[in-house]
């Protein structure tokens, strides 16, 4: 790294010594969020806020093709309807914030501010569902939640975040099982294809599962530091919540049956995620799939006549071929901007000086590799365009690597936690019994993260019982 | 009416006698929107969303090209930022809901749900803001607000409803009069050219402006019943919201100034717009761009060889070109779905037959004027194409006439009152003397809408005192 670049980087904390310091400031110092002045609570800058609406423009696509359709549901949820369910009231029941008054008045029944929402919408399908043909039943919202948190990371973790939720309802199990994997693989599909983010994915344990679930599946991202994040999961909630919201249908055979729901959700969360597996010692580092700047233009000795007239020539050519483009022609040296858009992790940087135009090129410079090339004027929208595909490629690439390297398979519980203490993910045999599972995590902080495969030809790395699966095990945002 | 179709449209209100129960029929049974379980919340069924989404889509097009940046700001506001702004704490108060309770434990500081969410804005303006520079700040969420409210109607007037809030801050009052009237033309343009709705566009008077502003602008839209709904508002703050959140900036002189603030926003009130411009005795009537289905395919005689192929790649075709299509065969006949898609208020059906397929044809019928006509299969997408521009003139013209004709000159009050009592607008001379137009609510319910033009020639159509400005008076949603 150069000497002057160096000084530019001073003020985010060294990923490597620091990470926690490192994304906290890599997300303030971008304008991708601001705390806000309630406890626990995120501002969503227009920076972050653009890396939300793309993922949202992928899955809506995505979303549509499976027949998923867009609804909106009430916010307030009576008590009463949370506590239908009795596992799912127990989940949510500490980290529910309350409306009391309202309207002048003391309200009658308290209301919940949706922590999630299948309470309210089962009770909705329950009053729509009347036969098979009703079915299947596929609606998703986009919209904010609420869960009080003690501890709180802005995107990580924070009382109010944004999420997309789906609620199915199905004519049999096998239908709702399929509704549940699907949708795992959308997502799993989306973090790789838009954020260049390989997941490990799998069904979770009896212990992690949503509450109120029959099975919750899960992605998981392997963030640089080595901890594990749920960065999206599908619930299958068998007759769960169709018992408790009464949702009925006569069946083919003409016979009153419960419905089969499932629920599945992202949220932003995976911001988050963005940031810590793509992340280096300049700051954040954006794939070009889902970059709000893709490429940005900084003038070379701007004040030379021409300059500004080509930069603003070869940026309209690239928006009007989609591209993601900002033109940057403020006051601040080259040398600042070259700074300030490597910390905001804007894949591609063309600069354009008198020089250049007279070659008729533009200097590219990426943001993955730091490597620099010649860009023909000419033909700049292929050439942008191949670069970009070439650097999101890149990306996957390294991220799969890192996950890769990242995995470690032990076979002893000395081997485990000592693997995970050096900020892997281990790969263990495990009894499948919930109280062994309890005793590890209650021990180390460590949590099986989602199951590998089924297995019984070996030992629990806890217990020495036999085993009843393979587990990554981790720790966890 | 052919005798057939009469029988169809039975489960509706008639239009003519009994407007609000049309309105409820017509929004409950086009599966727009459902009451939700909490009085006076409603959701938002799929194809009433989709009609959201399309002004979504519309408007954050439009944002961008002037430069407005997509933000998420929390939703829970300390009660004692509402009370910094002394007009607005008192124009909010009543319809406040309050968290109380959270996490377990009753909260130190009250926290309000945002009812709008200028005072949380403008205070993290106020940590953004530093100089001239950092200026104009402009910003937009999408989100959900809460007012809580006595009598409520889908869409019109309900507890929780959506909406998009804008805010600048600007470093001069005429930028923020800029600002303010820019987005109106925009809020304006939007209603006109999307939803085929004209509009009645000005500035409010001192009684009917925004708690907190300096001066409200409003478009209003004339509804069939010749009642006037507020459907979009933008307001000028001045300096009332820098003043009292501390949004200060070093301007150009070195001195440091308190900024000049705007807000503006439409809602899913625009939903009840286009229901109440439009609609007419069989049901709904959506304008083609913003229309969730634009085109129907109807099979006739589907058990036909070829029909339904037929159908399927027509279907194919116009999807291709982006026409928004539904193609319908499920086992209902045909005269079930004609009345079905007539009362969804899809612009265009196309019938698809043996005998079409044998012509080349499809037959087409236009939801606005009945008319039947033959389209050639092999031009299918052009001739759609036209025809659902010529919809969209067609429904805006319609549109025009009627607001143009709602529109009474008056020069007396009793002919105020009875052209309103008639359903209609009335334009009359006012002194602009507030309690002079309180009188004349609390005796009429009538108001005025928006300011036509200022004039001091004239008589107070009310008290008879000088005239300051030309009003519309009406009965608002």
């Amino acid at each position: 790294m150069a000497k002057q670049d160096k000084q530019f980087v001073n003020d985010i904390a060294d990923i490597n010594t620091d990470f926690a310091q490192w994304y906290t400031d890599v997300i303030l110092k971008t304008d991708m969020v601001d705390y806000g002045p309630v406890k626990g609570t995120m501002v969503i800058k227009p920076y972050g806020y653009a890396i939300w609406e793309n993922i949202q423009e992928y899955l809506n696509k995505e979303f549509k093709k499976v027949g998923v359709q867009n609804a909106y549901f009430p916010m307030l949820i009576p008590e009463s309807f949370l506590k239908k369910e009795a596992e799912h009231v127990e989940g949510f029941a500490p980290e529910v914030a309350v409306v009391t008054y309202a309207g002048g008045e003391d309200l009658s029944e308290k209301l919940i501010i949706r922590p999630t929402s299948e309470t309210i919408i089962c009770a909705m399908y329950s009053k729509w569902i009347k036969s098979y043909r009703d079915l299947p039943m596929v609606m998703n919202q986009w919209c904010n939640v609420i869960r009080w948190e003690k501890t709180t990371r802005p995107f990580l973790r924070t009382s109010e975040f944004l999420w997309q939720e789906g609620h199915t309802v199905q004519a049999s199990m096998p239908d709702a099982d399929k509704d549940t994997k699907q949708m795992l693989k959308i997502y799993s599909d989306c973090l790789r294809n838009l954020m260049a983010i390989p997941t490990l994915t799998g069904r979770k344990t009896e212990n992690e599962k949503f509450a109120g679930a029959e099975a919750t599946y899960s992605m998981e991202a392997v963030m640089k530091d080595g901890k594990c994040l749920q960065a999206g999961t599908s619930h299958n909630l068998g007759q769960n919540f169709a018992k408790a919201s009464d949702i009925k249908f006569l069946n083919r055979d003409g016979v009153l049956e419960y419905g089969y729901s499932t629920s599945w959700g992202v949220s932003t969360r995976l911001i988050g995620a963005l940031v810590m597996v793509h992340g280096d010692e300049r700051g954040l580092r954006l794939p070009p799939n889902i970059a709000p700047i893709q490429a940005v233009i900084i003038p070379i000795a701007s004040k030379v006549d021409g300059v500004l007239d080509k930069c603003a020539e070869v940026k309209e050519k690239l928006v009007s071929n989609e591209i993601r483009v900002k033109l940057d022609d403020s006051n601040n040296t080259p040398g600042w901007k070259f700074n300030e858009y490597e910390m905001k992790g804007v894949p591609l940087r063309l600069e354009i000086g008198p020089r250049d135009i007279e070659n008729g090129v533009a200097t590219a410079v990426r943001r993955d590799t730091h490597e620099k090339l010649q860009l023909h004027l000419d033909n700049i929208v292929q050439e942008v365009n191949n670069l970009l595909k070439e650097i999101q490629a890149n990306m996957l690439k390294q991220a799969e690597e890192n996950l890769k390297s990242s995995i470690v398979e032990v076979d002893n519980f000395d081997d485990l936690v000592n693997s995970v203490n050096d900020h892997k993910v281990a790969l263990a045999y495990h009894c499948g019994n919930p109280e062994c599972e309890s005793e590890i995590k209650q021990k180390t902080t460590i949590t099986p993260r989602v199951i590998h495969s089924y297995d019984s030809e070996h030992k629990c790395v806890y217990c020495g019982a036999t085993s009843k699966y393979r587990l990554y095990f981790g720790k966890q945002y």
